[in-house]
């Protein structure tokens, strides 16, 4: 079975294709040149079927939520709860980065439950089944072929954590060294053993399973910035070169890619890191990790990542992975999880409104038309978060009333919609505008 | 006696002065410069007596919250706590919009017990007092001073509401019209009267208020724009323009001044509203309200405005005024305004971070050095909530344990310092910044 970047080089538009044009307002022949370019991906593995989404230039900002049972917290039920909550809050892509035991199991429930892509970090698995995390290649390369058969849509392997590359940090240290878990697990393996990373040394290996599953590559940043103060360092940046050169290989192998990237970046070089990636890795798709903005934020690392991501997903990043309140402090709880993905549905947004995604512009006219009408059930609809903006409406005093408990009487809109309404000859600013 | 602005054109450095100095790690005759030439202010008025802050040109970006009550939730021990609460919680301002009833007692009150600058918009409480909302000039002018004996240290005034630039508002409709209360009721009474805005046409007078307290002015931008779609539009720019103007008069009459700026503004306007109003208003302070950049997030508006006011930070802004999650909604509880505070603190250090304000990175990487030393206490001190991010960690499964419920024994960290621990030559990264 082809791959969808097989068939759209071969001018093949697939009903996945036909699924995310529709969705995205989209023409399909556009789709299919984009996932032809590698400018577009589509995970989504030859054995699951749900309705897909496009992840690339031009489509809507898509987010990530991460979900997972960890060694020191192990609940199935819960995870499934984050997974539903997930995608009833509008993630577009969950992680299993469940580490601990009873892997198998776990990921197969999740994946049945999934009505999204689904994707993992294979090492995880490998670490937390080894004897005293000792990596061993041949167990790594049979775990990523049973995930593979599994059905995960998406993988993150970090390819790009090679002798050179792990050279680069002993010469330039670094104030948070490695913040990866796959990239210390490769970083520690080389420097014990000596050995190449295998994933990079068999990469061609690793593309026949990805390409014989269509598996999309989510080519791995074990080095990107764990502070700001390491944000864009010649590490990252020697990485970043590599995963570039990998795409490039996987992409002619059939293999559809995206590149992972930072992380914690100050913001003036969020925009940068975008450029950066894009020049580097062919236009392949950026899935970046926050970035958060600032490292003193621990309980409120999803706001700093909704700015990180804002500015990321306005500058072409196409693809967030949330942050939730509980980075850097905990596995998140099910409330975490429901802020994360708002958090940073709020930053893709935001992105969305100054990219020329269709239907962003108009999702936010339609809400400041309902405001100036003052009617509060179309408001309640068009928010990120009905059941929140509702909550917080009528459970105040000003329950059922046209004004809120903010202004009461002097509110600006009655106020003006009065005046505007008694003034011959002035437009009503509701009125220019329906 | 003379205003900060006032002696520091002779050359005279106030203890207030030496106070911003001290607190902001800069020198006494730079402050002294800075407020001489209008790029800085000390709201301070001259009846009060606290530790001074600046705002301005190369100072930390300052953070301001909305307290008081409305006339349909008055309970003035919650807005006192409120006040405690945004103290607590780092606020460098707060301002008290009250509306309804009892407004020049609560006033008092808040005066009384806030250990920071206090500012008023007076026109809320002509306009609560007034019967059927018409507002008389005299009564406007004589709560304006009454206020400013009472002791507020800066006041919002829409001078920049004029016939003229009410007119540009019909002649380009807008999808949300005014959603500034001030501005409303200044619109509203120049459409009703065909007179001018009395703030306008007796500025001078204005001026001499705040000259004999040293109130400063806060030129109230009453046409800016509450819908993205109505961002950076003509009416915006001919009452920034008019602001600009006045700003140079308020000084030579010995004024301090500050612009007050949007709004709701998409991510790729904000950089050129802070570049718009720094050029046409002599570089005075940027005081913006948010910006939010999407219009869908009721609930989460803290959320859109921490993007917004870090990207507005870091091109210059330099006061955030805070967006809670009632935004639009309801008059915030002390919960929404520990939200509006803490996050409207990180969009303020996230621009501090590029902006180079002294110790702000310095913050950053203290936590980054404890993040890598694995160091718990050192990492909840330096969090900007550290009482949140204790109970995160202390709260879960690994609550005393050296590393959390994310990642288990799988911690990268720990990985990546156990791995350089062991290999000869190779530095720690922790190890290379201390």
């Amino acid at each position: 079975m082809p791959t969808q970047l097989e068939q759209a080089r071969e001018g093949v538009i697939t009903p996945q294709m036909r699924q995310v044009a529709e969705d995205e307002g989209r023409d399909p022949e556009k789709i299919c040149h984009a996932v032809a370019s590698g400018h577009v991906v589509i995970p989504y593995n030859a054995h699951r079927s749900f309705r897909a989404r496009g992840i690339g230039a031009g489509l809507r900002t898509k987010v990530n939520a991460n979900i997972g049972a960890s060694g020191l917290r192990n609940l199935v039920e819960e995870e499934i709860t984050k997974l539903e909550m997930s995608v009833q809050y509008g993630a577009d892509a969950v992680m299993d980065l469940s580490t601990g035991t009873d892997l198998d199991a776990i990921r197969a429930e999740l994946i049945s439950r999934s009505p999204v892509m689904l994707g993992t970090v294979p090492i995880y698995q490998v670490a937390s089944e080894a004897a005293e995390g000792i990596i061993d290649a041949e167990e790594l390369f049979a775990c990523i072929e049973r995930q593979a058969e599994q059905g995960v849509d998406f993988m993150t392997v970090h390819c790009g954590i090679t002798r050179h590359t792990v050279e680069t940090l002993a010469a330039r240290p670094r104030v948070a060294g490695i913040v990866s878990r796959g990239g210390s697990l490769l970083a520690s393996y080389i420097r014990r053993t000596g050995h190449e990373n295998p994933l990079y040394e068999q990469f061609d290996r690793l593309c026949e399973i990805f390409a014989a599953h269509d598996v999309t590559f989510s080519l791995g940043d074990g080095l990107r910035p764990g502070a700001g103060a390491d944000a864009t360092d010649g590490p990252q940046l020697a990485e970043l070169i590599v995963l570039g050169e990998l795409a490039e290989r996987a992409r002619e192998r059939g293999c559809q890619v995206m590149i992972e990237g930072p992380g914690h970046v100050p913001l003036d070089q969020v925009e940068a890191n975008v450029t950066l990636q894009k020049r580097v890795c062919g236009g392949a798709p950026f899935y970046v990790l926050g970035p958060i903005v600032t490292d003193v934020t621990p309980g409120y690392d999803h706001i700093s990542a909704a700015i990180g991501g804002a500015v990321a997903a306005a500058a072409g990043a196409d693809f967030l992975c949330y942050v939730t309140p509980a980075e850097h402090l905990r596995l998140p709880t099910v409330e975490d999880v429901v802020e994360g993905v708002v958090a940073t549905r709020i930053a893709a947004h935001a992105g969305d409104l100054v990219k020329d995604v269709p239907g962003a512009r108009e999702w936010d006219d339609s809400m400041s038309r309902a405001r100036r009408r003052l009617d509060w059930e179309a408001m309640y609809e068009l928010a990120m978060d009905p059941v929140k903006a509702r909550r917080l409406k009528e459970g105040s005093e000003a329950a059922g009333e046209d004004v809120c408990t903010m202004c009461g009487k002097l509110c600006a809109i009655r106020t003006d919609r009065l005046s505007v309404d008694e003034t011959p000859g002035e437009e009503s600013g509701s009125g220019a505008s329906t």
